[in-house]
Protein backbone atom coordinates (compact mmCIF):
# COMPACT_ATOMS: atom_id res chain seq x y z
CA UNK A 1 0.00 0.00 0.00
CA UNK A 2 1.04 3.75 -0.36
CA UNK A 3 1.35 5.48 2.65
CA UNK A 4 1.86 8.88 3.62
CA UNK A 5 4.03 9.78 6.65
CA UNK A 6 3.57 13.41 7.73
CA UNK A 7 6.53 14.68 10.18
CA UNK A 8 10.24 14.02 9.78
CA UNK A 9 10.66 13.51 13.99
CA UNK A 10 11.55 10.59 15.88
CA UNK A 11 7.72 9.58 15.31
CA UNK A 12 7.72 9.41 11.83
CA UNK A 13 10.93 8.08 11.41
CA UNK A 14 9.94 5.26 13.23
CA UNK A 15 6.80 4.57 11.60
CA UNK A 16 7.55 5.35 8.50
CA UNK A 17 10.74 2.72 8.77
CA UNK A 18 8.47 0.46 10.18
CA UNK A 19 6.07 0.53 7.28
CA UNK A 20 8.71 0.04 4.80
CA UNK A 21 10.21 -2.93 6.42
CA UNK A 22 6.23 -4.30 6.46
CA UNK A 23 6.30 -4.22 2.79
CA UNK A 24 4.51 -0.59 2.43
CA UNK A 25 5.57 2.04 -0.19
CA UNK A 26 6.35 5.27 1.76
CA UNK A 27 6.44 8.91 1.17
CA UNK A 28 7.42 11.35 3.71
CA UNK A 29 5.89 14.76 3.86
CA UNK A 30 7.33 17.85 5.40
CA UNK A 31 6.32 21.44 5.09
CA UNK A 32 9.16 21.90 1.98
CA UNK A 33 10.40 19.84 -0.50
CA UNK A 34 14.51 19.39 0.49
CA UNK A 35 13.64 18.75 3.83
CA UNK A 36 17.57 17.51 5.28
CA UNK A 37 15.75 14.74 7.87
CA UNK A 38 13.33 13.71 5.22
CA UNK A 39 16.32 13.26 3.01
CA UNK A 40 18.34 11.36 5.38
CA UNK A 41 15.11 8.93 6.35
CA UNK A 42 14.94 8.41 2.29
CA UNK A 43 18.82 7.65 2.14
CA UNK A 44 18.77 5.72 5.16
CA UNK A 45 16.70 3.25 3.13
CA UNK A 46 18.43 3.21 0.29
CA UNK A 47 15.90 5.29 -2.26
CA UNK A 48 13.19 2.75 -0.87
CA UNK A 49 11.18 5.87 0.53
CA UNK A 50 10.30 9.11 -1.18
CA UNK A 51 10.46 12.69 -0.08
CA UNK A 52 7.91 15.48 -1.01
CA UNK A 53 6.11 18.23 0.32
CA UNK A 54 2.70 17.02 2.27
CA UNK A 55 0.24 18.00 -0.72
CA UNK A 56 2.88 15.76 -2.71
CA UNK A 57 2.90 13.20 -0.05
CA UNK A 58 -0.74 13.32 0.42
CA UNK A 59 -1.45 12.50 -3.23
CA UNK A 60 0.82 9.93 -2.99
CA UNK A 61 -0.58 8.36 -0.21
CA UNK A 62 -3.97 5.84 0.38
CA UNK A 63 -3.65 6.49 3.75
CA UNK A 64 -2.13 9.24 5.82
CA UNK A 65 0.17 8.80 8.93
CA UNK A 66 0.15 11.82 11.11
CA UNK A 67 3.53 12.05 12.89
CA UNK A 68 3.56 15.87 12.68
CA UNK A 69 3.81 18.09 16.58
CA UNK A 70 0.03 18.00 17.49
CA UNK A 71 0.37 21.86 17.38
CA UNK A 72 0.98 22.00 13.92
CA UNK A 73 -0.97 19.33 12.41
CA UNK A 74 -4.05 20.48 11.27
CA UNK A 75 -2.14 23.36 9.66
CA UNK A 76 0.35 20.94 8.48
CA UNK A 77 -2.92 18.99 7.04
CA UNK A 78 -4.60 22.12 5.44
CA UNK A 79 -0.84 22.44 3.49
CA UNK A 80 -1.81 19.23 1.94
CA UNK A 81 -4.74 20.07 0.41
CA UNK A 82 -8.85 18.83 1.19
CA UNK A 83 -8.94 17.31 -2.14
CA UNK A 84 -5.66 15.02 -1.28
CA UNK A 85 -7.05 13.63 1.49
CA UNK A 86 -11.09 13.35 0.39
CA UNK A 87 -12.12 9.83 1.10
CA UNK A 88 -8.38 8.62 2.36
CA UNK A 89 -7.99 7.59 6.46
CA UNK A 90 -5.89 9.75 7.94
CA UNK A 91 -4.33 7.84 11.21
CA UNK A 92 -3.64 10.65 13.87
CA UNK A 93 -1.12 9.24 16.31
CA UNK A 94 -0.09 13.03 17.25
CA UNK A 95 -0.90 14.64 20.93
CA UNK A 96 -1.58 18.62 21.28
CA UNK A 97 0.89 18.94 23.47
CA UNK A 98 1.93 22.28 24.43
CA UNK A 99 5.63 23.05 25.45
CA UNK A 100 5.69 26.71 25.19
CA UNK A 101 4.92 26.96 28.94
CA UNK A 102 7.91 24.79 29.81
CA UNK A 103 6.88 21.23 31.86
CA UNK A 104 4.94 19.92 31.94
CA UNK A 105 3.25 20.33 28.60
CA UNK A 106 -0.56 21.35 29.10
CA UNK A 107 -3.18 20.35 26.12
CA UNK A 108 -3.99 22.90 23.66
CA UNK A 109 -7.18 21.22 22.79
CA UNK A 110 -9.15 18.71 25.73
CA UNK A 111 -12.22 18.03 27.98
CA UNK A 112 -14.89 19.06 25.31
CA UNK A 113 -12.81 18.67 21.99
CA UNK A 114 -9.70 16.84 20.94
CA UNK A 115 -6.98 17.25 18.06
CA UNK A 116 -8.60 13.52 16.41
CA UNK A 117 -12.05 15.19 16.49
CA UNK A 118 -10.48 18.72 15.61
CA UNK A 119 -8.71 17.10 11.98
CA UNK A 120 -12.32 15.26 11.19
CA UNK A 121 -13.86 18.13 11.84
CA UNK A 122 -11.61 20.37 9.44
CA UNK A 123 -11.70 17.29 6.83
CA UNK A 124 -15.05 16.12 7.22
CA UNK A 125 -14.09 13.58 3.82
CA UNK A 126 -11.83 12.31 5.13
CA UNK A 127 -11.81 9.26 7.90
CA UNK A 128 -9.61 9.91 11.25
CA UNK A 129 -8.62 7.18 12.67
CA UNK A 130 -6.72 7.88 15.93
CA UNK A 131 -4.05 5.41 17.31
CA UNK A 132 -1.04 4.66 19.12
CA UNK A 133 -0.65 8.43 20.87
CA UNK A 134 -0.72 6.72 24.54
CA UNK A 135 2.51 4.97 23.65
CA UNK A 136 6.86 5.90 23.00
CA UNK A 137 7.16 5.49 19.11
CA UNK A 138 9.41 2.69 19.76
CA UNK A 139 6.87 0.26 21.36
CA UNK A 140 4.14 1.64 18.76
CA UNK A 141 6.38 -0.30 16.16
CA UNK A 142 7.99 -3.33 18.51
CA UNK A 143 4.97 -4.21 20.93
CA UNK A 144 7.13 -7.31 22.02
CA UNK A 145 9.80 -4.78 23.32
CA UNK A 146 7.99 -5.33 26.85
CA UNK A 147 5.51 -7.21 28.95
CA UNK A 148 6.24 -9.78 25.48
CA UNK A 149 3.82 -7.88 23.92
CA UNK A 150 1.04 -8.44 26.07
CA UNK A 151 -0.58 -4.81 26.70
CA UNK A 152 -3.03 -2.38 25.51
CA UNK A 153 -3.81 0.03 22.66
CA UNK A 154 -6.19 1.95 21.14
CA UNK A 155 -7.86 3.44 18.01
CA UNK A 156 -11.04 5.16 17.76
CA UNK A 157 -12.57 6.83 14.77
CA UNK A 158 -16.25 7.05 12.80
CA UNK A 159 -15.45 4.91 10.33
CA UNK A 160 -16.09 0.82 11.00
CA UNK A 161 -13.95 -0.25 7.71
CA UNK A 162 -11.45 2.77 8.13
CA UNK A 163 -10.37 1.44 11.62
CA UNK A 164 -10.64 -2.30 10.94
CA UNK A 165 -7.67 -0.83 8.14
CA UNK A 166 -5.71 0.49 10.82
CA UNK A 167 -6.15 -2.64 13.21
CA UNK A 168 -4.51 -4.53 10.44
CA UNK A 169 -1.77 -2.27 10.25
CA UNK A 170 -1.19 -2.39 14.16
CA UNK A 171 -1.64 -6.41 13.68
CA UNK A 172 1.21 -6.10 11.06
CA UNK A 173 3.75 -4.22 13.67
CA UNK A 174 3.35 -7.12 16.04
CA UNK A 175 0.27 -5.97 18.15
CA UNK A 176 -2.01 -8.88 19.05
CA UNK A 177 -5.64 -8.12 18.08
CA UNK A 178 -6.99 -8.96 21.47
CA UNK A 179 -5.09 -5.81 22.67
CA UNK A 180 -6.27 -3.22 20.22
CA UNK A 181 -9.21 -1.91 21.80
CA UNK A 182 -11.88 0.00 19.65
CA UNK A 183 -13.24 2.89 21.84
CA UNK A 184 -15.96 4.25 19.88
CA UNK A 185 -15.94 7.12 17.28
CA UNK A 186 -13.58 10.10 16.99
CA UNK A 187 -14.64 11.79 20.01
CA UNK A 188 -13.21 9.07 22.17
CA UNK A 189 -9.63 10.72 21.04
CA UNK A 190 -10.35 13.12 24.55
CA UNK A 191 -9.45 10.05 26.67
CA UNK A 192 -6.39 8.65 24.59
CA UNK A 193 -4.88 12.70 24.39
CA UNK A 194 -5.76 13.33 27.96
CA UNK A 195 -4.48 10.27 29.36
CA UNK A 196 -0.97 12.67 28.27
CA UNK A 197 -0.47 13.75 31.07
CA UNK A 198 -0.60 10.55 33.28
CA UNK A 199 1.81 9.41 30.61
CA UNK A 200 4.41 12.33 31.31
CA UNK A 201 3.84 11.65 34.93
CA UNK A 202 4.52 7.73 35.10
CA UNK A 203 7.60 8.69 32.93
CA UNK A 204 8.92 11.68 35.52
CA UNK A 205 8.42 9.02 38.15
CA UNK A 206 9.75 5.94 36.86
CA UNK A 207 12.34 7.24 34.35
CA UNK A 208 11.29 5.36 31.65
CA UNK A 209 9.15 6.09 28.72
CA UNK A 210 9.37 2.31 27.42
CA UNK A 211 6.43 1.37 29.37
CA UNK A 212 2.34 0.95 28.62
CA UNK A 213 -0.15 0.05 30.49
CA UNK A 214 -2.09 -2.98 30.01
CA UNK A 215 -6.28 -3.43 31.09
CA UNK A 216 -6.98 -5.83 33.54
CA UNK A 217 -10.09 -6.62 34.50
CA UNK B 1 -6.95 5.70 64.31
CA UNK B 2 -10.03 7.92 63.68
CA UNK B 3 -11.03 8.65 60.35
CA UNK B 4 -13.84 11.00 59.03
CA UNK B 5 -15.23 9.72 55.75
CA UNK B 6 -16.78 12.63 53.98
CA UNK B 7 -19.60 11.63 51.46
CA UNK B 8 -22.49 8.95 51.71
CA UNK B 9 -22.48 7.53 48.35
CA UNK B 10 -21.61 4.28 46.94
CA UNK B 11 -17.88 5.90 46.93
CA UNK B 12 -17.90 7.19 50.99
CA UNK B 13 -20.22 3.81 51.63
CA UNK B 14 -17.47 1.37 50.69
CA UNK B 15 -14.31 3.30 51.59
CA UNK B 16 -16.13 3.42 55.22
CA UNK B 17 -16.97 -0.23 55.38
CA UNK B 18 -13.44 -1.04 54.58
CA UNK B 19 -11.55 1.25 56.83
CA UNK B 20 -13.97 -0.34 59.60
CA UNK B 21 -12.88 -3.79 58.65
CA UNK B 22 -8.94 -2.95 58.64
CA UNK B 23 -9.79 -1.75 63.01
CA UNK B 24 -10.13 2.53 62.39
CA UNK B 25 -13.23 4.59 63.60
CA UNK B 26 -14.84 6.45 61.28
CA UNK B 27 -17.28 9.08 61.35
CA UNK B 28 -19.03 9.79 58.23
CA UNK B 29 -19.80 13.56 57.62
CA UNK B 30 -22.21 15.06 55.33
CA UNK B 31 -24.04 18.06 54.81
CA UNK B 32 -26.78 17.75 57.56
CA UNK B 33 -26.53 15.47 60.40
CA UNK B 34 -29.42 13.19 60.50
CA UNK B 35 -28.67 11.82 56.62
CA UNK B 36 -30.73 8.89 55.74
CA UNK B 37 -27.97 7.34 54.18
CA UNK B 38 -25.20 8.57 56.68
CA UNK B 39 -27.67 6.71 59.53
CA UNK B 40 -27.95 3.54 57.02
CA UNK B 41 -24.33 2.99 56.92
CA UNK B 42 -23.90 3.49 61.02
CA UNK B 43 -27.10 1.04 61.32
CA UNK B 44 -25.59 -1.11 58.87
CA UNK B 45 -22.26 -1.22 61.29
CA UNK B 46 -24.25 -1.79 64.79
CA UNK B 47 -23.32 1.52 65.73
CA UNK B 48 -19.35 0.91 65.70
CA UNK B 49 -19.63 3.81 62.90
CA UNK B 50 -20.70 7.76 63.42
CA UNK B 51 -21.89 10.27 61.69
CA UNK B 52 -22.45 13.90 62.11
CA UNK B 53 -21.69 16.85 59.91
CA UNK B 54 -18.65 18.16 57.80
CA UNK B 55 -17.51 20.06 60.60
CA UNK B 56 -18.31 17.28 63.38
CA UNK B 57 -16.85 14.46 61.51
CA UNK B 58 -13.39 16.72 60.39
CA UNK B 59 -13.19 17.58 63.98
CA UNK B 60 -13.00 13.60 64.96
CA UNK B 61 -10.89 12.22 62.46
CA UNK B 62 -7.50 12.58 62.22
CA UNK B 63 -7.54 11.44 58.64
CA UNK B 64 -10.37 13.16 55.97
CA UNK B 65 -11.01 10.90 53.27
CA UNK B 66 -12.85 12.77 50.67
CA UNK B 67 -15.57 10.56 48.61
CA UNK B 68 -17.71 13.59 48.08
CA UNK B 69 -18.74 14.27 44.08
CA UNK B 70 -16.01 16.31 42.87
CA UNK B 71 -18.11 19.39 41.74
CA UNK B 72 -19.15 19.78 45.57
CA UNK B 73 -15.27 18.80 47.46
CA UNK B 74 -14.38 22.31 48.05
CA UNK B 75 -17.31 23.60 49.35
CA UNK B 76 -17.97 20.51 51.84
CA UNK B 77 -14.21 20.80 52.79
CA UNK B 78 -15.41 24.18 53.46
CA UNK B 79 -18.44 23.63 55.33
CA UNK B 80 -15.75 21.12 57.76
CA UNK B 81 -14.02 24.48 58.62
CA UNK B 82 -10.49 25.25 58.20
CA UNK B 83 -9.76 24.42 61.65
CA UNK B 84 -11.03 21.21 61.49
CA UNK B 85 -8.79 20.83 58.51
CA UNK B 86 -5.93 22.59 59.70
CA UNK B 87 -2.13 19.93 59.95
CA UNK B 88 -4.41 16.77 58.75
CA UNK B 89 -4.60 14.53 55.71
CA UNK B 90 -6.77 14.99 53.19
CA UNK B 91 -7.07 11.89 51.29
CA UNK B 92 -8.66 13.56 48.02
CA UNK B 93 -10.27 10.04 45.77
CA UNK B 94 -12.61 12.41 44.21
CA UNK B 95 -12.92 13.29 40.66
CA UNK B 96 -14.10 16.72 39.12
CA UNK B 97 -16.68 15.06 36.92
CA UNK B 98 -19.29 17.45 35.45
CA UNK B 99 -22.45 15.23 34.21
CA UNK B 100 -24.70 18.50 33.78
CA UNK B 101 -24.38 18.63 30.32
CA UNK B 102 -25.01 14.82 29.85
CA UNK B 103 -22.86 11.57 28.97
CA UNK B 104 -20.00 11.84 28.65
CA UNK B 105 -19.20 13.76 31.79
CA UNK B 106 -16.99 16.55 31.04
CA UNK B 107 -14.14 17.69 33.75
CA UNK B 108 -15.02 21.13 35.84
CA UNK B 109 -11.34 21.83 36.05
CA UNK B 110 -7.90 20.00 34.13
CA UNK B 111 -5.47 21.17 32.02
CA UNK B 112 -3.90 23.65 34.14
CA UNK B 113 -4.91 22.74 37.37
CA UNK B 114 -6.61 19.58 39.25
CA UNK B 115 -9.63 19.39 41.99
CA UNK B 116 -6.59 18.22 44.41
CA UNK B 117 -4.60 21.37 43.67
CA UNK B 118 -7.54 23.12 44.10
CA UNK B 119 -8.61 21.52 47.52
CA UNK B 120 -4.42 21.96 48.61
CA UNK B 121 -4.78 25.59 47.98
CA UNK B 122 -8.21 26.13 49.38
CA UNK B 123 -6.62 24.53 52.46
CA UNK B 124 -3.01 25.33 52.74
CA UNK B 125 -2.16 23.75 56.02
CA UNK B 126 -4.04 20.67 55.08
CA UNK B 127 -2.15 17.85 53.40
CA UNK B 128 -3.72 16.75 50.41
CA UNK B 129 -2.85 13.21 49.11
CA UNK B 130 -4.70 12.56 45.95
CA UNK B 131 -5.23 8.75 45.72
CA UNK B 132 -7.18 6.11 44.55
CA UNK B 133 -9.07 8.11 41.77
CA UNK B 134 -8.14 6.43 38.41
CA UNK B 135 -10.20 3.14 39.61
CA UNK B 136 -14.03 1.91 40.47
CA UNK B 137 -14.67 1.97 44.23
CA UNK B 138 -15.40 -1.42 44.60
CA UNK B 139 -11.65 -2.37 43.60
CA UNK B 140 -10.38 0.67 45.88
CA UNK B 141 -10.50 -1.29 48.93
CA UNK B 142 -10.21 -5.23 47.04
CA UNK B 143 -7.32 -5.11 44.55
CA UNK B 144 -7.42 -8.53 44.64
CA UNK B 145 -10.81 -8.95 43.06
CA UNK B 146 -8.54 -8.72 39.49
CA UNK B 147 -5.40 -10.18 38.40
CA UNK B 148 -4.02 -11.58 41.49
CA UNK B 149 -4.64 -7.92 42.91
CA UNK B 150 -1.31 -7.24 40.40
CA UNK B 151 -1.89 -3.61 39.02
CA UNK B 152 -1.26 0.06 39.35
CA UNK B 153 -2.35 3.04 41.96
CA UNK B 154 -1.17 6.41 42.33
CA UNK B 155 -0.67 8.49 44.75
CA UNK B 156 0.33 12.23 44.72
CA UNK B 157 1.02 14.96 47.21
CA UNK B 158 3.37 17.71 48.59
CA UNK B 159 4.04 16.03 52.03
CA UNK B 160 6.07 12.80 51.86
CA UNK B 161 5.33 11.61 55.72
CA UNK B 162 1.21 12.03 54.54
CA UNK B 163 1.73 10.24 51.41
CA UNK B 164 3.73 7.09 53.40
CA UNK B 165 0.78 7.39 55.62
CA UNK B 166 -1.83 7.13 53.06
CA UNK B 167 0.60 4.55 51.03
CA UNK B 168 0.14 2.21 54.34
CA UNK B 169 -3.69 2.81 54.64
CA UNK B 170 -3.68 1.44 50.89
CA UNK B 171 -1.25 -1.85 51.97
CA UNK B 172 -3.94 -2.24 54.59
CA UNK B 173 -6.72 -2.62 51.61
CA UNK B 174 -4.78 -5.14 50.40
CA UNK B 175 -2.45 -3.12 47.30
CA UNK B 176 1.47 -4.33 47.10
CA UNK B 177 3.49 -1.39 47.93
CA UNK B 178 5.03 -2.30 44.65
CA UNK B 179 2.17 -1.65 42.56
CA UNK B 180 1.49 1.94 44.27
CA UNK B 181 3.27 4.68 42.02
CA UNK B 182 4.09 8.01 44.23
CA UNK B 183 4.15 10.25 41.05
CA UNK B 184 5.30 13.33 43.24
CA UNK B 185 3.92 16.81 44.01
CA UNK B 186 -0.20 17.56 44.05
CA UNK B 187 0.03 19.04 40.83
CA UNK B 188 0.62 15.51 39.49
CA UNK B 189 -3.40 15.11 40.65
CA UNK B 190 -4.34 16.56 36.79
CA UNK B 191 -2.84 13.31 34.94
CA UNK B 192 -4.73 11.06 37.36
CA UNK B 193 -8.22 13.11 36.96
CA UNK B 194 -7.45 13.54 33.15
CA UNK B 195 -7.51 9.99 33.04
CA UNK B 196 -10.76 9.55 34.00
CA UNK B 197 -12.30 9.76 30.12
CA UNK B 198 -9.91 7.43 29.01
CA UNK B 199 -11.74 5.58 31.99
CA UNK B 200 -15.09 6.11 31.33
CA UNK B 201 -14.28 5.10 27.25
CA UNK B 202 -12.98 1.83 28.55
CA UNK B 203 -15.52 1.39 30.65
CA UNK B 204 -18.07 1.98 27.68
CA UNK B 205 -16.54 -0.36 25.32
CA UNK B 206 -16.17 -3.16 27.59
CA UNK B 207 -19.19 -2.58 29.27
CA UNK B 208 -16.94 -3.72 32.63
CA UNK B 209 -16.23 -1.11 35.32
CA UNK B 210 -14.20 -3.76 37.52
CA UNK B 211 -10.86 -2.94 35.66
CA UNK B 212 -7.83 -1.51 36.19
CA UNK B 213 -4.30 -0.64 34.28
CA UNK B 214 -1.12 -2.05 34.94
CA UNK B 215 1.78 -0.23 33.85
CA UNK B 216 4.76 -3.09 32.25
CA UNK B 217 7.55 -2.12 31.04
Amino acid sequence: MKIAVFGTGMVGDTIGSKLLEVGHSVMMGSRASGNEKALAFAAKHEGKAGTGTFAEAAAFGEIIFNCTAGVGSVEALKMAGEENLKGKIIVDIANPLDFSNGMPPTLTVCNTTSLGEEIQHAFPKAKVVKALNTIWCGIMVNPSMINGGDHSTFICGNDATAKEEVKEILKSFGWSGNNILDLGDITKSRGTEMYLPLWLSIYGATNNGAFNIKIVG
